[in-house]
Formats: C-alpha cells, sequence, structure tokens
C-alpha cells in the first residue's frame, strides 16, 4: 500500500491475513478482491436493508450474503441491487429484493470502486452502474467500499484510468466535447465507450458513458463535480464524494479498514 | 403588464401593436404569441443556424421562418430541433436540419417560456423538452425567448404552476421524494407527471418528468439550482437561469422587449 494514501486515514485498523493465507503464498488480485468483500460482509446484520454493489469484488459480497442466508446464519435480509446483473445474481442466490421506492433507507451497502482516494472519495461506474450505484449508497446509513490495494490512488482520476461520466445519447459529442473543455485544465480527454462489438455502451438506465481521462489533478472535487452536473446531457458522474463511511483494503500483506 | 416586473428591465422597448392589431379588437392568448414570434423571426438572418423551439408559442416562429424560406426571402438556414415534434413540424416546411454534433455553435435560438422573471431567468419544460432545449439554447450567441405576457412573474415559480425536472424512470419515487424534500422550504410539493391516458409521460430521451409546485419563493436560484442537479436520479431542470439574451413580451398594449 502507498505510505502516502496510509499517512492520510482518519481511523485505520491493519489485520494480519489468516495464517492460512499468509505469504510465502501470493495472492491473486481476484483472492486480494475476495478477502476484502467477505471482512465487509461481517457487518452484515439480520433484518438488515443491504445496497447490492456491482463489479468483481462486489459479486464476491453478494455471493457471500447469499451463502450466509442459505446456511441460516442471516435471516430477514432485504437486498436493493445496484445493477440489473446484481439483480439476477441476487435472484439466483435467493436473496429477497426491494427497491428505493419501497425502502428509501437503507441500512448498509457493499461495492467496489475503481480508485479510492486519501479522503475515502470513489471514482466509480467503470462497470457502468455508476447512476444506480449512487442513489443507492446516497441513500445509505453506512456504506463499506472493498478493493483491492491497486485501487488506491493519491488523488482521484490519479490512475490514468477512465472517470466515467453518463450522459444522454442525444448528440453525444456536443457534451462530450462540453465536458472535455470543462476540464481542460486537467488535460482531459474524454471518450465514448464502446460495447464489446464497437456499438455504444448502453447503460441501465438507456444511456451512454463517456470515459474522461485525466492528466492533471483535477482540483477541488466539489467544484469539478458541480461544473459537470451543470452541463445538459450529463445525467450524473462516477466521483463518489464523501459518501463511503468505511473502506476495506485488502493487500498482499493483510487487511486495512479506514474509517470516515 | 405587472410593474414590479417592468420596472427591472435592464433595456426595454415598448413598440405600438400595429394599427390592424390596435385596441378595441381583444385578441386571444394565441394570436399575441403569434405576434411574439414573427417579431422574434425579425432576427433571424441569412445563413444562420437557428435553434427551433417548442411549444405553442415557438410553432408560430417555426411556421414563419419555413414560409420565409418558401418566399426566398430567408436562404441557406440550418435548423437545430429542441424536440422531435418540432423537427417534424420544421421537416413537414422544408427547412434544413442538423444537430449539436454537427454544428456545436447556434447563432441564434428562438423559443417560449412558461414563466419570465424580471432577470430574464425562464422556467421551462411544461411542454417536456427541457433537456434538448437547454442543450441547443445554452450553445446559442443570441437566445430570444419569446411569451405573452401572462407568462410573467415576480420570481421563478411564482406562476403557481409546474417547475418541470427530468428524471431517470429506475425509482423515480425516491427520486421525487429527494427533490421535495430538498426545496422543502419553498412548500414544495412534487407530482409526476402523467400522460392522457394515465400513464408516465415519457420525455423524447425515455425519461420522467416530476413537476414542483412551490408555495414560496425558492431563493437563490444558482443554490437552487446545484441541489437539484446533485440528486442522483436527477437529469435536468426546467430553470434556465442565465440564458435568454433577449425577451419579447406580448401584452394587449403593445410588445415589449427586454435585453439582457
Amino acid at each position: 500500500m502507498a505510505i502516502a494514501w496510509s499517512e492520510k486515514a482518519s481511523s485505520m485498523e491493519v489485520l494480519a491475513m489468516p495464517p492460512s493465507l499468509s505469504p510465502p503464498v501470493i495472492l491473486t488480485q481476484d483472492e486480494l478482491k475476495k478477502i476484502a468483500a467477505y471482512k465487509a460482509v461481517e457487518f452484515v446484520e439480520s433484518g438488515m436493508v443491504l445496497g447490492l454493489g456491482t463489479g468483481s469484488t462486489a459479486k464476491h459480497a453478494v455471493d457471500r450474503i447469499g451463502e450466509l442466508l442459505r446456511l441460516g446464519k442471516l435471516k430477514n435480509i432485504v437486498g436493493i441491487p445496484t445493477s440489473k446483473k446484481t439483480q439476477e445474481q441476487a435472484l439466483s442466490l435467493g436473496i429477497p429484493l426491494s427497491d428505493l421506492d419501497t425502502h428509501p433507507t437503507v441500512d448498509l451497502a457493499i461495492d467496489g470502486a475503481d480508485e479510492v482516494d486519501p479522503h475515502l472519495n470513489l471514482v466509480k461506474g467503470r462497470g457502468g452502474s455508476l447512476l444506480r450505484e449512487k442513489m443507492v449508497e446516497g441513500a445509505c446509513k453506512k456504506f463499506v467500499c472493498i478493493v483491492d490495494e491497486s485501487k488506491l490512488v493519491n488523488h482521484l482520476g490519479g490512475s490514468g484510468l477512465a472517470m466515467p461520466v453518463e450522459i444522454v445519447p442525444f448528440c453525444w459529442k456536443f457534451t462530450a466535447r462540453k465536458l472535455q473543455n470543462t476540464l481542460e485544465n486537467s488535460g482531459c480527454v474524454a471518450k465514448l465507450r464502446n460495447g464489446a462489438e464497437g456499438e455504444p455502451f448502453v447503460t441501465d438506465n438507456g444511456n451512454y458513458i463517456v470515459d474522461l481521462y485525466l492528466q492533471k489533478n483535477i482540483g477541488d472535487l466539489r467544484v469539478a463535480s458541480d461544473a459537470i452536473l451543470r452541463i445538459a446531457g450529463v445525467v450524473e458522474h462516477g466521483m463518489f464524494l464523501d459518501m463511503a463511511t468505511t473502506v476495506i483494503v485488502a493487500g498482499e500483506l493483510g487487511i486495512t479498514i479506514k474509517n470516515k
């Protein structure tokens, strides 16, 4: 884990890896994701309304919740899925589901992230589900974010990978250009996300995704957030500011838990 | 016309009604709309890229542009329609059309409004086209807004009629509740807009409209705008702040032109 990152932890706990997982075993990225996910599920209690995240890390958490329900170790769980994909996964595991219209307050959400900065701000949405994730996780009393250590950055955008923005398909090139201009001081390049066959990727809400690639620090994240949201044609962006209450990071040397 | 409104005009010109339209003839609201629309079309010059508005007032302007093209009094116009409905109307009139992707800069847009405040801020979207209107009119060098005098208000929301917000259909009740809570100091009531047969009204972008009814002044409009846009699930709202460069008001006593 990057030292610069750890230093800014508001509260931090480092847990030793269980003996069976100690070095010299080298863990794959997926094994690290699973370790973080299982740790997060320890926060789940019977009777909770749970936000169920989307993506390769969150999938492990949803699987684990399903397993604990099946074993009778958890009871009376209501899941609020953050995507059609997670909805299908949860249904196949027998997790009872609802939505925000029926359960506007969610006790706990567990989800992954694409980037985590030292203040627990996140980039999310490389899986394309940022809007529903933001709606559900914004309705949570507690939002536990689970990542492997490769997701830690010193500032959002710092991975050099995509910062996703969901936009309406109507005149998407115009909106992409506006996004690029809005963040031009960060050396922003905006690219439409394509699906497997080269057609535009379409979200669960029927929109497109423009991925922003930033060369420099974006500066004040709240200012950037408002500037992006003011662009007509933008539905939502993938910066999750001040939303995660806990981040669980799985790394080769153990699990780190950071609390807000 | 309300005196309070006229007093704050940054620049104002009152034109006498042409003799044939002078009192004692009592004009219908539609005739007033037509007078404002025809006046606005006087701003159009050959070779312009034109934003074509949507609604009962803008319809007259689009008709008039089509007529002038047919008569050869205007040439080389490119229209950017703000809705599918206006696109159909313009096509039927033989107006050449394009979009913002191809023409990202628009010379002039002409469109109606549901409310106009003394600072030329607008409420738009009771016709349901607010998002495309905001995209096109935000790309304009000049935006001429055309209204009959019934649209003048002392503050936005002051008509007691709807302030529309376009939202994603996913968990719309949750988003409507958030909107109502965000503007609770204005005594806001949020209602889903329904279509002719009681089903939810669907915009050209596949979204829903929540109409906000405000009991009190909303206060700082920029603050309210940002607060609304920060709600995940909101696509765009119908407040057009600092966008109109000219407002043409047709009333029983003549035409008033207000410039920014």
